[in-house]
């Protein structure tokens, strides 16, 4: 299912990327994940899960889970809610909302149990060792100065992103490495890809684009 | 809207009141609800809203949004995303999500701005009375020691029912007031309006009652 | 112990008021007290407590507890223990520091019990008013956009100020209200006054001062 | 310094363990010490560091510090203040102040930079290893519901800790693994040095004894 290079989309809390937006974004990951060939995760806001996931085959993921299971525990996000609503996986620890160390392991734990992918996302080359420690099946590295820039994490700091590479393959070659902060081109992906990692995480670079599908278009490119 | 007796029906992360199962619960209380005449809501997971607003007329509120707007905010849960989803309001403040003073604030104004009622769980007289001054639609006083118990707070510590209604009343009369834990039956209910309230939230209750649809049915029996 | 003017000096984690130069701050503090009869509250970080405690005798307060009384609260900061280290009174909720509202309602009943004075900080009148229904000592509004700024609070949102000083009226008389944000010199502590405030609390606009002593004096000259 | 077995006596916020019997407390220590010549470390409540750490020689730890450092962070515990305030090192990530992954890296380099020792506390083999990669001087494997119980880890559950410590080898053998939870014999110390870490930490096991000097000299006897 993850075999080709990744492009996981974060919808962020974006107007341009909510309700019935957050529908016709996703379709333009899927047609561009169909035509070229790319697996390409779309991650709305957690309401929006149910009708994303219900309008398209691609995988959809969640941006956030807690750690909780079933019982009493108001206003949480559980595995099993986001899964029986469509959801195949999850980012945890997202640096706009990060989450205890013993909630990120609970929270891969029980993404297992309900059959949800995790991406935890890390800041640095130390906490991406940490977090492949837990074996989530990916760990997404993103410094957070350049979250939003323009500046690719590729360009401007190749080191942490080969240093990851790395330190995870150290740690736990099964964990597979993404990253992400300033992403928006095709040219971008190809060198995040040329560092080791087996794809991208990007908000701003397709959701904010004049031209979603066609910036979406152009990560693609050159893969 | 919410002019008869309220009953607010949470239906935190149980496994009884998910996916599916939320939809029937949902369907259970608009039966009830039109029979009866009383206004039922309910609060489903977050990414269950959709599915059971798309399902249901009677009011669907939220167990808990952020007081993140549209911008980077992954994870967060906005009040402009729940009320797309169908939400008609929001539970803030729950004893299980507890939330920062300036948050409560910020996320009735974000509540407002965005078309949803609130209400605002609270634990004891003095921290109703600092929800009431920040002007939510309504307060839900609930000793936490009680939630879950089959001990209504009506009967085993009235004093703190009648003193939030009374204290609510004195900062702004416009804030109604509800109260919560160990509720499960009509006289519950029934003393809970007697002590002032406009109402009850619950739980368990009903939700881990054998029959959901019979104990709603006995719930509204003497209003 | 608090009836004239009122200057509540924040030390925060600044490099020029740890330590030893805490101890100095605070004697600067005490000199411009008993010269000018102004009540002058130092508030040095916690590990400082105690030392600057024991070398001064105007009042040494917190600037920060957390809810947790005796027990398995491993690095809780217990009203028991600043109180026990020399500590008169406690800054909550500041906004560099926000609690929940419940843990605020909490340390409140904490610091009563401990003999603790306690100062709440706020963000606007709304948060004010809840606060001041919690019943603390006083109240301190501070529009956080300006804290730090050289822009005073008395002059850039005089009505932030003088509107507290109003709710808090209607909320609690007893309840005492001060301001801050942006102040630095007499002049802003004599409008604050005007306004209604029974004091200033601030932080950089002496600590950061090229002559603290001198920036202390000046304060204090219109009083 | 830390190269016999060593004793982590963690005084949480007990008021047996507060103020003046905290100096108290921590000359037990010292006298064992000496005796024994086990290295036995005293981590008072953060506002007790300056006077434990004046009353004697063993090392004084603090309870958690938090990732901030000079600047405006009212309220947060530096490092450099507990060091300037005489604490040789501290917990962090205690299961009762639970801190976020990103956080547990930051806290760990700003204590590097201020010449403070770190001990990071987490609750199984998992997180263990993810602590060790984020490369303190200790981890402390706990499990939480063992914590506070008379049923010790080495007995309970000793996997958890020979499996910590193979762990540990594996991401980083400097790192060095102490384990706690029920400990309060010299049998539990024995046992757990058996299975292969360098140490304990307690709390309640001597805090809360009748004797608690007599408790300690008992924990030291078989080493």
């Amino acid at each position: 299912m993850y075999k080709k290079p990744l492009i996981v989309l974060n919808f962020k809390t974006y107007s341009e990327s909510m309700g019935e937006k957050a529908v016709l974004m996703a379709k333009y990951c899927q047609e561009v994940s169909i035509e070229s060939g790319v697996n390409i995760i779309s991650c709305p806001q957690t309401p929006d899960i149910f009708r994303v996931a219900s309008a398209v085959k691609i995988p959809v993921f969640a941006q956030h889970i807690d750690s909780a299971g079933a019982g009493s525990f108001t206003g949480h996000i559980t595995a099993d809610c986001v899964r029986s609503n469509g959801a195949k996986g999850t980012l945890i620890n997202h640096s706009e909302r990060r989450v205890l160390l013993s909630e990120i392991d609970s929270a891969i734990q029980a993404s297992r149990k309900a059959g949800l992918k995790t991406i935890v996302c890390t800041n640095n080359i130390a906490v991406t060792s940490a977090a492949a420690a837990l074996l989530p099946d990916f760990v997404a590295v993103e410094p957070p100065e350049l979250i939003g820039s323009r500046i690719p994490v590729s360009k401007a700091n190749p080191e942490i992103v080969s240093g990851s590479v790395e330190a995870v393959k150290k740690i736990n070659p099964k964990v597979k490495v993404l990253c992400g902060a300033g992403i928006s081109t095709g040219d971008d992906v190809a060198s995040a890809i040329e560092l080791g990692t087996v794809g991208v995480l990007l908000a701003s670079g397709v959701i904010k684009a004049k031209d979603p599908r066609a910036a979406l278009f152009d990560l693609v490119k050159k893969i």
